[in-house]
């Protein structure tokens, strides 16, 4: 889940899941077309992603694995995002984001294109750790994948 | 060596080499401190790096070794500036760059600062291969080391 801020500084808790079916709502629902790629990835979930997202595109460094991970993020320009987007030639991936709310939460699932299309997981960003925790996820949810590494995204973008 | 144009995509084509003494017109050179870090490093040189130099920021994404990389840098304002660096901790170095013009060239010479005081190096960035290869290097270098890891910034910057 994106944040408020672009420029904060914060700890992401989210859990994934892969989903049974495709919730009734889905297509009233806000969705947009993500697109992103990586600079650099490490091991430790270490990575440097670019991303745009209709018209606004964003740097993220990312570390950690599962469901506790640093995250800081900034807007780029249009010009400083092209400026570094042929550095993730062979490393992209693009997908079609749905937001649901859920309760108090946001469910976003992911619709994933190109290679991997059939390819469905939804993400819940919590705001700490005991609502983590104690989720349960609706009816409509599969097997829980979080910290998976067959399904982070820096894996399917470079398969 | 900076490019003139921070949103240019090019090849550079360095090399460098350590330093058998200073020349005597360094101090009267123009130099200035450079504060930079690593935000993901992958083999193979892939690599994202924040700098600050004087007042400026930037975020430089490099690929490949030796004489020949890939490198896309872009300005940052201070704010997306302060936002990322804090992901570069444990992996930073600073050193003070000297620029010597010689004949129609420009030596950067840079001493570095804290765990590698003692450690000088001289890079040239030439504007094509001819150039490069015929460079003959003045008396006050000492033995070439590019593409030598033990003197790339992210080894420096990681011990």
């Amino acid at each position: 889940m994106r944040k408020n801020d672009p420029a904060t500084n914060n700890r992401e808790i989210e859990r994934k899941f892969l989903l049974r079916q495709l919730p009734d709502k889905l297509k009233r629902s806000r969705h947009y077309i993500i697109e992103q790629g990586y600079l650099a990835t490490e091991s430790a979930g270490r990575q440097v992603r670019l991303r745009k997202k209709d018209k606004s595109a964003s740097l993220t460094f990312k570390v950690g694995r599962g469901a506790h991970r640093e995250e800081r993020e900034i807007r780029l320009s249009q010009k400083q995002f092209a400026a570094l987007w042929p550095g993730t030639a062979g490393r992209r991936l693009r997908k079609v984001r749905y937001e649901i709310p859920w309760k108090n939460l946001l469910i976003e699932v992911d619709v994933y294109r190109g290679r991997h299309a059939g390819l469905v997981v939804a993400e819940v960003e919590f705001p700490d750790r005991v609502i983590c925790r104690r989720f349960r996820p609706p009816p409509w949810f599969g097997r829980e994948v979080t910290g998976d590494k067959r399904y982070s995204n820096v894996r399917l973008a470079n398969e």
